[in-house]
């Protein structure tokens, strides 16, 4: 050993530890705990994957049940908190210091456990952010993975819900980590083979699939017709207005609303093939009217998404899938995409506050970012123009000669003037400041920030933030669209008034569209169940989203 | 077939088409064309592999022989513009259209070809940039690429040029397209799989390595005391003012100044451990120095550089390695780390304007942007704080409450005011805007954009652009470190002056660098040779740098 392949010594010895406890690399799941005491050493950064669909939940169990003694002030470094064990390995006292991307159903006990002291918090980041300082200062010591299937040479076939496991495996692999995979099976031959088995050190066979969480899916019955009437504004004053090709949408009812009016609404408009024909998004079924109707030509996924299998397996054309059939999703490259190959992200949040930056943080819950704060920035690195980006840039920018001038992503927030629990969506300060100052973070968690939004939506119309000229004008076009929430009832309606008749602010009136209209009817699909249907029966829904 | 498969169905009737010419997926060099013939299609998106490293030469070589009448109308896809074979697809009719990065030794003719109307350009794109479109509008529909080695089974070993390798071939396999490649050999077994057998579709022996580019290697005997000014500017006046750990250096003398200065230089400074600890960075010859003096804790790379692969092997600490010792590079993870991992990008260009704006873009040549505009780009996506990024972001924002202030990445040029052939690196209008004008580019082919470059150093001192509160102020601030080139004579003396007195602009002098400790002897390494013995013999430097 010279002074320079210290880790690579070091790897040998926690495989030689952990020999007791493998048959070639095949781990029985009983010994889990104890093969993790082997491998990972006091003080390491291990990445426990887990993002806002898939869990290595077996391995998860197996660490939070390790002895404290011997494991202890590891940096969990991973894409989410989500699981109880993911907090039961900081409660204990196992793990001390954590970066994460997304905590869900977690967000509250996260935020418990920083005030207790519990968590030191190095950052929340956006999925891209953190995958990229997993090579530079977050390199994960050890990885626990998850995949479907492995077989005897620690090869890995992850199926539809590939999601992060190559990028976390790399980060690992090539830096003398060690990789442990909980795998459902042990198999002679794989249907594919995603992970090379030189990248996998040890297979845990847990007897059951890894959980994946159906987070993707919107019961087209919980639609209200104000969700309607925002997604016929989004359609007719932003996708058609820019021919908006590319694009991602955030979780929602609102954005399963523009989803399933596609074929209806935009049908009627004659916007097929001329708007959201290429797609990075999950498998959504709320899209599947829009897909078979021929809306769609391509679509790349972070993940998969529960029930969308068979439906992805028989739609080659439109899902990215492998030699075996099913869904290749990848997270990396599509949050990638999202950044930088789509003209425009739209999505919801929970606080929108008088400069338009938005948060779903809200007092008591520390809820991460996931994907937003990347697909919803401006990527000032892009250089390839687009119809949808040059329009944007030239309204926000009439200075510049046209030569110097770069275009601008769409973001859109969307939503319901007062959202869900009847809160208000428009607020004076975001409660991630006060989170933010009690937690002494050095930054508010802000989800989006205002600088990069372009087009706020609610059911009083569109204010196109593009077309301010001042912070006053910005408040004021925010104000405008805020309906009756304080913020809203504060505006100033003379300015409010000129700004509509310069098109800052759109009402419903102004751009063709009834109220009246907004009508259920318009979905393409109204339930669960009418999915299944236009799925020819392949969408095969969880049991919570059954009631047939 | 479904109406939803057709991709696969035309998938299997080209790989009938192509059973003639294959064994298994094994395909003689003399054969290659003929199967170029069967695979692709007219209109087909083609991407060719070859980036500003490795180039898939043989398969490159036998598109541009392929018989028009079969093949023609092509959208070639791809990083680089490198190879006469690259034009010469587009010359001899077989191709149409072009998306690409990165053009060097072609920039001259791509352009001729460009007024010429032979080539339709889509767009000049950063790498990542393009890559995210291999995943939404620009998916290949057959891919060419490089490796070192294959088994029969069509499973790859890429070695340390993995560079662009998985992220072209997960873009095609994936969609049902084709991946043909060409390795050196056929072996029995391959010392680690960098691409899974079931991702490749047909191997092509070529009975030699690819062609790599040396790119990253600069001769330390070339750097020119103006250079070393430069380069102690930016330790003294960037590095160690913000505690830079985590950046990229672009290629260059003055970067490869700075590089060798940290070991002596930067050591009396007391920076050890300070800054330049964490790299996105090819393999770069005069960074040895810095690794042996212990100053480098970890690198990542998009690709290899020629000579250095028995040194890497020999430092896997510091490089990311392979269970097989070398180096694994990987183009999109690198480039996502420069995003979103680095605080800070440094490189130099070839005109700069009075707005900050720079370009390598002169009147006949049209260079391509490779990875600059991604790594010079602030990613208002990020969400983690550090020193660095906090600091910049707080001179740039003195209104914001710093709970909603984000940080900056720092965007520093670094060059002489009179560059290469003596011509001035400041002018008034950038001759990409001739260049967009004369090729009617909706967009001039700007490389880094003004708004995004934070500081200008050049041998007369740094300039501060974070600091200006104006565009007036830009304007003098960066006329103010012009020297002696028109921009520079025509600054506004007084106003520059009292920039200097705020401390936006500063002056060797006013960061305590005396003008006349520039001197060579400072250098870690003064030639090849030197960097030779640094590396105990390890780095084997291509002939064309040997003269000893």
């Amino acid at each position: 050993m010279s002074k320079w392949d210290t880790n690579r010594a070091d790897k040998t010895s926690r495989m030689t530890a952990a020999a007791p406890f493998a048959r070639g690399k095949l781990v029985e799941a009983a010994d889990a705990t104890s093969l993790l005491h082997a491998v990972i050493r006091p003080g390491d950064r291990v990445c426990l994957e887990g993002d806002n669909q898939k869990q290595a939940d077996l391995l998860a169990k197996a660490l939070a049940a390790a002895d404290k003694g011997i494991l202890h002030d590891l940096h969990m470094v991973q894409s989410g908190v989500v699981l109880p064990a993911h907090l039961d390995v900081f409660e204990r006292g196992i793990a001390t210091h954590l970066d994460f991307a997304y905590s869900g159903p977690q967000a509250q006990r996260t935020a418990q456990m920083l005030y207790a002291g519990k968590i030191a918090l190095g950052a929340v980041h956006t999925y891209l952010e953190l995958f990229a300082r997993y090579f530079v200062d977050l390199t994960p010591h050890v990885a626990l993975i998850a995949a479907v299937y492995a077989d005897r040479h620690g090869n890995l076939y992850t199926g539809a819900n590939t999601e992060d496991t190559p990028t976390v495996v790399e980060a690992t692999a090539f830096k003398n980590g060690i990789v442990v995979a909980q795998v459902d099976r042990i198999v002679d031959s794989l249907p594919r083979v995603d992970i090379p088995g030189d990248q996998v050190d040890f297979v845990v066979e847990a007897g059951r699939p890894f959980y994946v969480e159906p987070l993707f899916t919107r019961d087209p019955a919980a639609i209200t017709e104000s969700q309607i009437l925002t997604a016929m504004l989004a359609i007719k004053g932003i996708y058609a207005r820019y021919g908006v090709t590319r694009l991602n949408h955030g979780i929602g009812f609102n954005t399963a609303a523009i989803e399933l009016l596609l074929p209806t609404f935009g049908e009627r408009l004659g916007l097929k093939h001329r708007i959201a024909t290429h797609w990075a998004l999950n498998p959504h079924p709320t899209l599947i009217p829009a897909i078979e109707s021929g809306w769609v030509k391509q679509i790349h996924s972070f993940g998969s998404e529960v029930g969308m299998d068979e439906y992805i397996r028989a739609r080659p054309d439109v899902f990215f899938t492998g030699s075996d059939g099913s869904l290749r999703s990848n997270r990396a490259f599509c949050q990638t995409a999202g950044l930088y190959a789509c003209d425009m992200f739209i999505g919801s949040t929970l606080q929108i506050d008088l400069n338009g930056n938005s948060s779903t943080v809200t007092a008591n819950r520390i809820a991460g970012f996931g994907g937003a704060p990347n697909m919803g920035s401006d990527a000032t690195g892009r250089r390839h123009p687009s119809e949808a980006w040059l329009r944007a840039g030239s309204e926000a920018d009439t200075d510049s000669s046209p030569m110097l001038r770069r275009g601008r992503k769409l973001v859109v927030q969307i939503g319901e003037t007062f959202g869900d629990k009847n809160l208000p969506l428009f607020v004076e300060n975001l409660d991630a400041i006060d989170l933010g100052e009690k937690l002494r973070l050095p930054l508010a968690p802000v989800m989006i920030y205002g600088d990069d939004v372009t087009h706020i939506v609610t059911e009083e119309g569109i204010a196109n933030l593009l077309l301010c000229r001042n912070a006053d004008e910005r408040e004021q076009a925010i104000r405008g669209v805020a309906g009756y929430t304080d913020v809203g009832r504060a505006r100033d309606k003379k300015k409010v008034e000129e700004l509509r008749s310069r098109g800052v602010i759109q009402r419903p009136d102004d751009i063709g569209i009834a109220v009246l209209d907004a009508d259920r009817r318009l979905l393409a699909a109204r339930s669960i169940q009418d999915l299944v249907r236009w799925s020819g029966g392949l969408y095969q829904p969880p049991s919570r989203f059954r009631n047939w």
